[in-house]
Formats: structure tokens, sequence, C-alpha cells
């Protein structure tokens, strides 16, 4: 398994996964991170936020995007620099989120910046920002 | 179970957490994603790295900056609105992670800027950044 | 972090923590302690059932207790000597469990005991009990 | 899947299971629970405790007790009443423990009372106590 090197890739390449986020997904992930913020896991208080019901974090849905920068583009053998985020909706449990990277720039021969997106099954983005990887050699 | 609100927050405020990351962690982060990149799930692929063994995902660790901001400051009710982050160092299975949130700015009485990173056990930064949120009202 | 130590701590004093109890707690906690019984993991025979579906581990709840007096009061670092409980309803999938502690007794100036009970989101307790522990120093 | 009634039970009957405790079970435990007690999930703090290492959490021993009741004796349809617990030793990531029940009482032809305990590989005492159930009819 080894992912694309430099000279394989093009501005404009893209990539994506999809994934309905599910009430499992949520509970594990705060367990590992332990953010057990009730938003996350308590439906009687957020049902009384503006959410109206539990959320996942958008941390979660943040790996998404890392998922799709190791897996395809570059893939395996990527090194991870850097990442911004902004989290611009909420993930309700059930909500499918397909998380999609596009490569803007390419740094010196060496890195590439990607734009980094994910939207929810009616295309809201709920989360937007770039990238900045090294590609396997 | 309600965090803080701007008024009761200021600049060089701080809070932490800290958490062996485990092989259980990284497996059912790699799981929650599906980022089953080898360097996280393949020991025999991942020797050959310059790393020499499997890493968790930097995004993992991310997720603990989350948790500080969503269970301690400003806690629960916080909206998570950015983050930037650069991955600065590997975080091995096995290492003591304590993750941080200061305090930097607080923008308009509404919202709050946090220098956000993480250290291992040996004091090394492996994750710096920066987060943006709004505090519960 | 540190909990509170002794002196720090006086009759009345309360905490809790709350959680909507999910499938994913019940299966993840079947499989760490091998309690597969029926009721918790076989909705065709849990149907059958005097609760008429499948519902949380009497025990699971109990760690809600126990992660109330390792996490707030006393908090990290108290030495858990030993709990009384008795189950007095089941807690079904999707219940909201708040899990509280109450000093009721300070003895020699060295263990606590608590009062320590667990309600639903109808306020109806499911677990009652007392605990005994021994503070940081 | 039916446990044993009342009527096939007689004071001096013992059952067991036994497990090798692992960090993945203290990982999970933690998760589920929200136990994120330093003393279960950061090494470098545990270390300087009195334990010298990471342990599981008591309650999570515990379950093993509820998985004899539940799954042997008297097994399936077991309503589980209530539970007196002494934690004795600490148990370590990597230890063997196996829990016992015996029946040391049969109430008004329709409850049990047992004695409760378990030990780890060597034979040390880790918890102690007595279960009340209700048989399957």
């Amino acid at each position: 398994m080894k992912g694309k090197t430099i000279s394989e890739i093009k501005i404009g390449d893209k990539a994506s996964i999809s994934k309905t986020v599910s009430e499992t997904d949520v509970y594990l992930y705060a367990g590992i991170t332990g953010d057990l913020n009730p938003a996350h896991i308590n439906e009687e208080e957020a049902k009384e936020t503006m959410f109206k019901g539990r959320i996942a974090h958008g941390m979660l849905t943040a790996g998404l995007i890392s998922a799709v920068l190791g897996m395809q583009l570059p893939g395996p053998g990527t090194i991870y620099m850097g990442q911004e985020l902004k989290f611009t909706a909420p993930v309700r449990f059930g909500d499918t989120i397909t998380a999609t990277v596009e490569v803007v720039e390419i740094e010196n021969g060496k890195f590439l910046k990607l734009h980094t997106f994910a939207v929810n099954q009616d295309k809201q983005v709920v989360l937007d920002g770039f990238a900045r990887v090294m590609p396997p050699k």
C-alpha cells in the first residue's frame, strides 16, 4: 500500500469518502477523547439546545478528512503537516457525511495544499478548510 | 453542567487534560474514521517508515484539544467554530499526551481565541495551533 | 489533576454526572465483562420478559457512580473501598441516567460514606446505595 | 437460554469465570462510564501512586461477578437485586481475574444470597462481597 508521489498529483485532483455517522461512532469517539460534553452524550440536555438533540463532535468529522488524505489522496505514506478547520453546521446522528479533499496548490514540488470540506446528505457544508501534507516519496 | 460564560473568562486562563494514548484508542479511532492508513494499524509497514513503528492519528490528538474546550474551558455549551493545527511530532502508542488550551484573545465580547497545544511525556510539542469558540451564554 | 482532600469536604456535598445510555454502551460493556445475558443483547428474548425489551446491565449504571467518585467527589486520587447497591428499576436503551453521590458521614477524619443513587429522565430511582471511599491526601 | 430455577439450586452451588483484564477493557470501560480518572488512563501520573501504574476500575471487576450471575448461576432470566462490594486489592493490566459466586442462603424459596468474590492469578482477593438475586421462574 503506497500513496501517490508528488509527481503523480496535479492541481484539481479530488477524492472523497462518505459515512453515515452513528451513535456508536460518537459514543466511541467521546470515550477515546474524553469529550463527554452533554451535547454529544445526553439527549435530555441536548434537546434543550439550539440543535434540538445530540450532535457529533466537530473533530470527529475532521477525522474523515484525515482519512481521505491518508487513504486516497495522496494516500499511505503521507505526512500530515497541518489543518485549518471551520465548523459550519452540526452533524446529527444518522447524517451521511461526504468528506472531500481537492489539491489547490503544489509548493516547491514537495508539499500539497488541499481544500478540504465535508457536506451532509442535504449538501449542506458542515466543515470547511485547508490541509497541508507531504506526499510519500 | 454548564461551562463558563465570556464574562467569567479572562486572557491567560488555561486548562488541560492528559491521557496515555493506547493501541485501543488508535484502533477504535481508525474504525470510526476509516483512516486505516498502515502508519496507524500495520506494524510491519510502519517499522519501515521514519517513525519506526505505528503512530496515532494526528487528528486523534486534536480530539483531546476538543475535549478540553468542551469539558473545561469554556466547557459544556461551547460552540466550536474553528481550529488551526500543525502536527509537529509523532505520537507513539503508550505516549502520555497533555493537551492544553489558553485564552489569548476575547473578540467583541463574544468569541474566544485560544492557543491550543499538546505535549508528550518528554515535553515535546506534538500539536500546536489556535481554536476559535463561542462560550455558552 | 487531584481530587478533594478530606478537609475540603463536608457533609452534604454533592456531585452528579448524566449520560444517555446507548445500545453501544451496553454492547461494549457486555463484551468487556462477558455478561452476554439475553436480557441485554437479545431483543427477541428480551421482548418476552417483564421488561419488554433489552435493558442495560445494572452494574453498568453502577459504573456511573464510580465515575462521579473518581472524577468529581472526592475526585482523582480517591481509593474506592466499598459499595452497596440495590437495583430498583430497569435502565432501557436511550434512558438518560443521572448518577449522584452525596457525603453523609466522615469517619475518623479519614474515610467518607456517601449516599449514591441514580435516576432516569422521569426521576425514577434505578439504583440506590452507599459508597465508602478514602479521599486523596 | 434459561438459567436455573430456585428448585434446581442448593446451598454451596458455585460458578466462576476468568478473564485476563486488558488495557482495551479498561479504556473501553473508561469511555462508557466517563471514569477517566488518571489512575486508569494516565501511566505517567499512575506511576507516582502507591500502585506504581495504571489499574482497572474496581467496578469493572464487579462486572465479572454480574456476568457469572447472569450467565451461569442462576443464569439467564435472573433478576439482580443488589450487591455489596469491598475492593480489597488493585487489578493491574494483564492480571487474570477469576470471579466466583457461591450460594449461601435461600430466602423464602424465592431469593438467593450468594458470596461473591474475585481473585487474581496469585490467589489474592481483589473484590469480596454478597449478591442478592431472584432466579428465573
